[in-house]
């Protein structure tokens, strides 16, 4: 079968004939049908060995498919059922770790699986599995956004506008903090109540700080102490964009306040966006493009050349 | 009566004769009996009118003694009941924004008080009130350390001592990291198993890191890292100490762990601690002074001539 693999440092991405995978006990095959394109994937392979120390490694970690196999001890699925698959839950992170997506077929454990409603596009589903599932869980399960809360979202990229529209829909008050003024027509139409610049504008009284009961940062970028600034006491900053490699902190500012970094999600974050996407309440956008334009496509991602996402679409 | 009053920064603190309190409709006075001495003190008198802008201002946030007089809606308090004061509770913070008891009267809302029981020595009830409140709380109620648990702290002082044996109690296994070796043999009495002198020695894997739960760090000398460097996914840091002005953390080092700083607690906090302290189990180290060496204890405190905690014994 087909696979885009890591082949080492420096070198580009590669279209590789490889042998088809066999189930694990606990595991089903996926012929996958859509793989999205996720900056990760670029990271990894700058960051080289150490996120990726098994060569040559198929890449791709945002996927759904068709199962065509089953393991000895799967429970709960069949042959033909259409599932989405989340990345890093029982087994060790696809694309990385263990082979990812970027292929005909793709070996997961069953525990791992999220069922694809009838009736949502298999794009969206594959969307759901990673950028969907990441800022979902961030916003509404490490931040637990609910009504009557005041939310900020910092950062309405990819994963910003998935979170904020999730925190609008659970019913909280939502402002948004992004640099792209270009992008806030998009943030008012997900129902954002005001977009700022620049975080620290949340603060109205330097000694007090502000009143937000909690900001997700999905940035990144020297963000977080400003995110802090900006909740009251007993409020709570969730970081998931990792923009800058370290951020600093003044001690005084977190007493009585809470910072979680929020990695990843469950099987049950995706279900709840695919539930989301189908109802048509959380609409990303995004290109398809086809397998052969991965490698291609993961070049665009590097250079900054893609809005939204990049959805490769394949398989019968 | 006598206080013992803050008068204007570079100025020392200075006894002067004031005006006895009237208590507000929520409030009971409380003739002061003992009155711990705390680093906050000096940090308040060095940072100057920023902590304290309302001059002058008697100190003194670690107070119990005796009920005197009460406030026209007061329920659940009567005139000598012998009482804790959580100086941070629903008063703005006593001996900073209001009077507070470094003087023979002291006015504070009933809701803020913690019942001392019969046969607790009333020096160990004023220390319940700040240090062991502090302590408590972070270890417990923040850090929720528990049965079952791997515990960290980091700095066994006069706060990390309250902690550590609060963590033993509710059965978690204690590590100690402390500097000074000299402390060692205390923090093994308390219940801990081991003792470093740096918490960067709890992390065995550099590339996993430690297998903590929670560490609570009453240090705050580039310590937070370490913390964190020290739990497991899913793990938590308490930050108590303010070591120094800021820290510094590796953005993808807190993904999936938890930053929570405390402050204070609650009067249930204080009840609790008081029991422990009743029953034996909480026994922290002090030194007792006059009414008339408070001026004199925090110049010591200052120039760092104390060792565990200062408490001025006086009233009747």
């Amino acid at each position: 079968m087909r696979a885009w693999q890591y082949m080492g440092k420096q070198q580009p991405i590669q279209l590789n004939e490889v042998e088809e995978p066999v189930p694990g006990p606990t595991q089903v095959i996926i012929d996958v049908l859509a793989a999205g394109l996720c900056h990760s994937d670029v990271m990894y392979m700058e960051v080289g060995d150490q996120a990726m120390p098994f060569l040559p490694m198929t890449q791709g970690h945002e996927n759904a498919g068709v199962i065509t196999a089953l393991g000895s001890e799967v429970t709960g699925f069949k042959v033909g059922d259409v599932v989405g698959v989340n990345s890093a839950g029982v087994q060790p992170p696809l694309g990385m770790f263990t082979p990812g997506g970027f292929a005909d077929k793709l070996a997961a454990d069953y525990r791992d699986l999220a069922r694809v409603p009838d009736g949502l596009d298999i794009s969206l589903a594959a969307l759901a599995t990673d950028a969907g599932m990441t800022s979902y869980h961030a916003m509404i399960k490490a931040g637990g956004a609910k009504k009557g809360m005041k939310v900020g979202v910092i950062g309405f990229g990819g994963l910003g506008q998935i979170g904020a529209r999730a925190a609008v829909l659970a019913g909280a008050e939502v402002h948004v903090a992004e640099m792209k003024e270009e992008a806030w027509p998009a943030a008012r139409e997900v129902g954002a109540v005001s977009c700022v610049k620049d975080a620290a504008e949340w603060v109205t009284d330097p000694r007090r700080g502000g009143d937000f009961d909690l900001v997700v940062d999905y940035a990144g970028f020297d963000t977080t102490q400003k995110a802090v600034n900006a909740i009251k006491r007993g409020g709570k900053v969730v970081q998931v964009g990792l923009g800058k490699q370290t951020f600093t902190i003044l001690t005084t500012s977190i007493l009585g306040k809470t910072i979680e970094g929020s990695l990843g999600g469950t099987v049950a974050d995706i279900e709840e966006v695919f539930d989301l996407m189908l109802r048509g309440e959380i609409t990303p956008g995004y290109e398809e493009i086809t397998f052969d334009q991965i490698g291609e496509g993961l070049e665009r991602l590097k250079n900054n050349q893609v809005l939204g996402r990049l959805v490769a679409r394949f398989g019968n």
